[in-house]
């Protein structure tokens, strides 16, 4: 066999996928296992008929750009609900996933051997997605605040991404610490990539989106999916919005990588777009008070995590604990059937946590996941 | 504004997107346009309702191998359609489009500087992927056969893409050649990259899969797609196959980029897979017989293009023209609202040719494109 290229041999499997393929084999075998490692909330939404959409334009490739109806709502949604306005002409691209958006914007904004900022713990896909384009992943550590995050800038820092709402921690950051990145990112002619794919998981108005504070969008791109906000993770619907040029190199890359998302669920969205955000609303607050109800529990039962109130994950330590974080999940999983995932995977600053995700389960099922969590910690002090 | 990134400022577009996207802005204006320039054809295919899926489970993510149901159909298709043997759960991943497959598969076998060689004229994303890799694409001009190969063999080759059978030309290479072509991949220690995705537009038995020739697939890597095949290009299911350890590359690759198609469209395909294959069968056959007429109208009416007997496409000389083949397509989209591809976002050989398809007109309305196409080339030699 010829060789394979050194890039793919030495990237990581995503480690929640990994577990979550574990999970699948489980199941598969007929055991049921709690499932607190997905990257999605199961929301309770219809599935409207499809057969009064365009048809048979449906079928076919739409815009590169991703289908205009859907481009209009979701300027309209931004300026209505986050006070950001961008041309969905030229200033937003539709793709297959928010994960496709980031990548295809780190290939239109990093040359090889640019390092790129972020914080952990980090999602497992960005360090991996900065080296598939042959730049250099620079994780800050999880006890840094991002007025440390200059110090880590060299003459070859390109970007910083951030993840606001934050998927592990449930963090938001505040108007001016993103001001103070935003800053950061003028002085030193970095790009600011914000994935705010958790923005709706909120139940205050914490969140402002990075494109507020930069209108023209100069230093900053801006990653969101339908694909969380709907409840839809397996339908890959996400989007960029950023300034037309930066669009317009992600459009070539999008034309050669993928060409268009789904056109039929494009324009299912598109039709649907008030009415599924109005089911789905109510939904994602529950979720957020499912998550405070079980931070208030976690502190009863003396487990540690780092602070946070949005999104439905949360980033709890394992410190007591002799295992490495795999080794606990691994042990967890096959003992008690409860499903998390290692943080080790999130940075190697996160050894000692795990991620566990409440968006799947009830607050019951959860509270019985955090008890074996903390048993374990206990088993292994 | 920080740099954008010098491999994708320096990408072209897809010359066939490019004049799709003028079409659909001459249609947004209200205008008629023939359409020759697409690739896909048409089909005349049902709707079947989808609540009838295993809800909500279509909601959420696959495996990032794709959906196990769909697999197992792929592969008893590929046993009995091509003689073709795989493990649907080690060397098959279903992507978002076969573009995508092409573009991971390339990620995976490729270091930056290596060289690929493939046959102009070519399917437009070959080369801008191959960039994408930071590899460096090699045309082979129009003219050579696949006995010319070797010359074209440095220290530094380490692929060859064939697309078989051949969009734009419509050629089917044979058993011999494609022997060869794998005797030489595997003398020089090469993958042979065939992407396939037309394998069903044939009037005759004259197509082989690579991976037959190669049933270990230790050189080889097929790339194929549901979205042409089932006349829904929109929907983008594709899916390489190649032996394990190529897989796993690509599987790392496919977990940071899409995680994986829309499931709730694999979990449609697997259900319906075989009753939309006997729908489009004879319509794919259709196309490939219009083809035929098209063929012989055009030796009737004087117009030359590159010999094939497969697809929908033909590739045009429009020599005796002054105009450049980019100026051919523009006026014929301009003065006659008739849509084709220049040769030149083919290759650096094909600046005398263009792309026609005939897939989503009827014949008299392709032989009225051919018409303009003829008189065209009259007005301006």
């Amino acid at each position: 066999m010829p060789e394979l290229s050194r890039v793919t041999s030495e990237a990581h499997e995503a480690m929640s996928i990994r577990y979550n393929t574990m999970v699948y084999e489980l199941q598969q075998r007929g055991i049921k296992v709690l499932i607190m490692s997905l990257g999605e909330a199961y929301f309770d939404i219809p599935l409207f008929p499809m057969d009064d959409l365009p048809y048979p334009q449906v079928n076919h490739y739409s815009h590169s750009r991703g289908l205009p109806e859907l481009r209009e709502k979701l300027a309209q949604y931004f300026r209505t609900e986050y006070g950001v306005v961008f041309d969905p002409a030229t200033e937003i691209i539709i793709t297959a996933g928010s994960k496709a958006a980031i990548h295809m914007t780190l290939m239109s904004v990093l040359n090889p051997g640019d390092e790129v900022l972020y914080s952990e713990p980090a999602w497992v896909s960005y360090p991996e997605q900065i080296k598939l384009c042959y730049a250099i992943p620079v994780g800050i550590p999880y006890d840094r605040s991002v007025y440390d995050y200059e110090s880590y800038i060299t003459p070859r820092t390109k970007a910083i991404i951030i993840n606001n709402p934050h998927n592990p921690r449930g963090s938001v950051l505040s108007g001016p610490e993103l001001q103070d990145l935003l800053d950061l990112a003028r002085q030193y002619d970095l790009w600011l990539l914000s994935d705010e794919a958790y923005s709706d998981f909120l139940i205050d108005d914490s969140f402002v989106s990075v494109a507020r504070l930069d209108p023209e969008k100069k230093n900053s791109a801006v990653f969101n999916s339908m694909s969380k906000n709907y409840g839809i993770s397996g339908w890959r619907i996400g989007y960029v919005i950023s300034n037309g040029a930066l669009i317009n190199n992600v459009l070539k890359v999008n034309q050669h990588l993928v060409t268009c998302p789904a056109t039929i669920l494009e324009s299912y969205l598109a039709k649907h777009f008030g009415e599924l955000l109005e089911i789905t609303k109510p939904q994602m607050r529950d979720v957020v008070c499912r998550r405070r109800q079980l931070a208030a529990y976690m502190d009863e039962i003396g487990l540690n995590y780092l602070p946070g109130t949005a999104t439905f994950y949360f980033f709890v330590s394992i410190a007591p604990s002799r295992l490495s974080s795999e080794g606990f999940c691994t042990r967890l999983l096959q003992e008690d059937y409860v499903s998390i995932v290692p943080g080790i995977g999130y940075g190697h600053s996160c050894g000692r946590f795990v991620r566990v995700s409440v968006g799947a389960a009830t607050l019951e099922e959860n509270k019985f996941g955090l008890d074996r969590i903390r048993d374990l910690i206990r088993k292994t002090s």
